[in-house]
């Protein structure tokens, strides 16, 4: 097996060396400072990974898709990072704010495109099976950001929505990332399926757990400051259960607060109160152990020696673990 | 040989049929009102004729590459039309307009990820070939569509650079639409290459009339009220051509024309009667008839039966003379 931070490396290598054109410099410039402001690589890894476990016999075939999937990443990103109007990713500006954002749609688009010229690489014998994985993902992405848009302007959300959406949004790539590698190495169906059932429910996990970060984490570990989910009013696990769950003098309270926005701390302060007099965090908490566990059950089942499993469980155990 | 009609209606039908999920229907919506409100289809149909004049075995298997090709021509309108701040399209109110960016941003990228979703129906053998016509050809097309942005900014756009844009941004997804018909029939690179050269010469000179009919188009029969790219400043072949023939003094006097927006009539009417002054007509009339002359020279050397090219020069005689 692979130790992790050779693959790391090999997915550092491959995306410093991809062949950018210079010209038109307004297309590629931003092509170029998306992937070099950096990221963790999370999702490619995931995909090398996989292929690990189920011992492809050569790693090399694996990179193009891993690739794919993090030039898919960025340019949802990029896309994202326009429909929410956010001025920074990853602590700089981001690409509609450097640039504009008819760049930020074009670039993007171009990310996704390269998306695909990366999966054309893949074996022939696997692009079908590829293709169609990589397909369905994509389009599920697209669905959940549309959900997530939806839902700004809705009043009705329940957790099953809210759930739903986050599966979409951003579950589904990391699923779709570890079946990649597993259908590359020969992995059949049922396990290709495991394996994506696995990556689903540290996806859905990892999404409640930065719900939970954003009003409980350590600022200095999580490297956000607290409540910003609170102030925009965003529409998390947290905010979604305590509108089920609160009684009507309460919910009349907690939507006042969210009608208020002339004082920010005392906004966070009493949001905050109104979770922990309804024991929302431990809500969530239970909530994310559900879809560990899930996880869990799924990669346990999968029909491979139990050391193959380590790498992917360490790193679950990492992302699942930061921040607190 | 398929009558040209026989395999529109085959398009027509397909497209009709096109399995569109109803939700998230902000997502969904828009793709089908795109889809709805037609357009022309000419580009699937040059994959179908391709592949009829290689002799496709089965002209099935040729059907989800032109669906892919108008899949994706729809993507960039979308993306387009947002970039171009357009508020019509085919007559009918774009999709940015009707709904808002975002949507229009999410559901143009579900356009450009649901034609990738036909390309992999593709047959297994012809998948690598054929994604790597279409990711050319998609790349080209988002460079064409920037350098088309960078020159309304630009006072140094030149007639090469010109030619350049257009090659990339319309004429490109002619010849790729094309080369993947010829392609799904078993076509060999050059004559693949051939059929490729064919389109994107008809895909020049049909921008190139394109911008002869904005001045001097019959409006009844072009559909379009004259002199719309100059109120634009557009960067046409004619302005750019006449900005590079005149001398110092009607040069000022165009430049002075551009910079004036008071009079929509006497704006046209002088800019116009600059150009026939310069003799740009003729000037453009005759780049048009050179690639026109490029694109049949491609088609003659094609070895094929003569017989079988016929409806291929039929359809690019209607295309380049119309609307005069």
């Amino acid at each position: 097996m692979y130790h992790t931070h050779t693959l790391q490396e090999r997915i550092a290598d491959e995306l410093a060396e991809l062949r950018i054109p210079e010209q038109p410099a307004n297309l590629y410039e931003p092509v170029r400072y998306m992937l070099q402001i950096g990221g963790k690589r999370i999702r490619p890894l995931l995909t090398l990974m996989a292929a690990d476990l189920f011992s492809i016999s050569d790693m090399e075939a694996a990179v193009p898709a891993a690739v794919a999937v993090e030039l898919f990443h960025n340019f949802s990103l990029v896309h994202d990072d326009i429909m929410d109007n956010a001025p920074l990713r990853r602590g700089h500006r981001t690409v509609h704010e450097k640039w504009n954002p008819n760049i930020g749609i074009l670039s993007g688009d171009n990310l996704l495109i390269m998306a695909y010229a990366q999966l054309a690489k893949c074996p022939a014998n696997n692009l079908p099976a590829i293709l169609e994985t990589f397909n369905t993902m994509a389009a599920q992405v697209c669905e959940g950001q549309q959900l997530d848009m939806d839902f700004e302007r809705s009043a009705t959300v329940g957790i099953d929505d809210y759930l739903h959406m986050i599966r979409l949004k951003t579950s589904v790539l990391l699923g779709a990332a570890l079946k990649m590698g597993a259908l590359l190495a020969g992995a059949n169906k049922a396990d290709a399926q495991l394996i994506y059932d696995f990556g689903v429910g540290v996806g859905i996990a990892f999404q409640l757990q930065d719900d939970i970060l954003d009003v409980y984490g350590d600022p200095e570990q999580f490297g956000k400051q607290r409540g910003g989910d609170i102030l925009a009013n965003k529409k998390t696990y947290l905010l979604v259960k305590a509108l089920e769950m609160a009684d009507t003098a309460t919910r009349s309270t907690l939507n006042d607060w969210l009608a208020d926005h002339s004082n920010p701390l005392d906004k966070i302060r009493n949001v905050t109160a109104i979770y922990d007099a309804l024991g929302i965090r431990s809500e969530v908490e239970a909530a994310k152990q559900l879809h560990v566990k899930q996880a869990y059950t799924a990669l346990d089942a999968l029909p491979v020696e139990v050391a193959r499993k380590t790498p992917l469980r360490e790193l679950a155990y990492r992302l699942l673990n930061r921040g607190q």
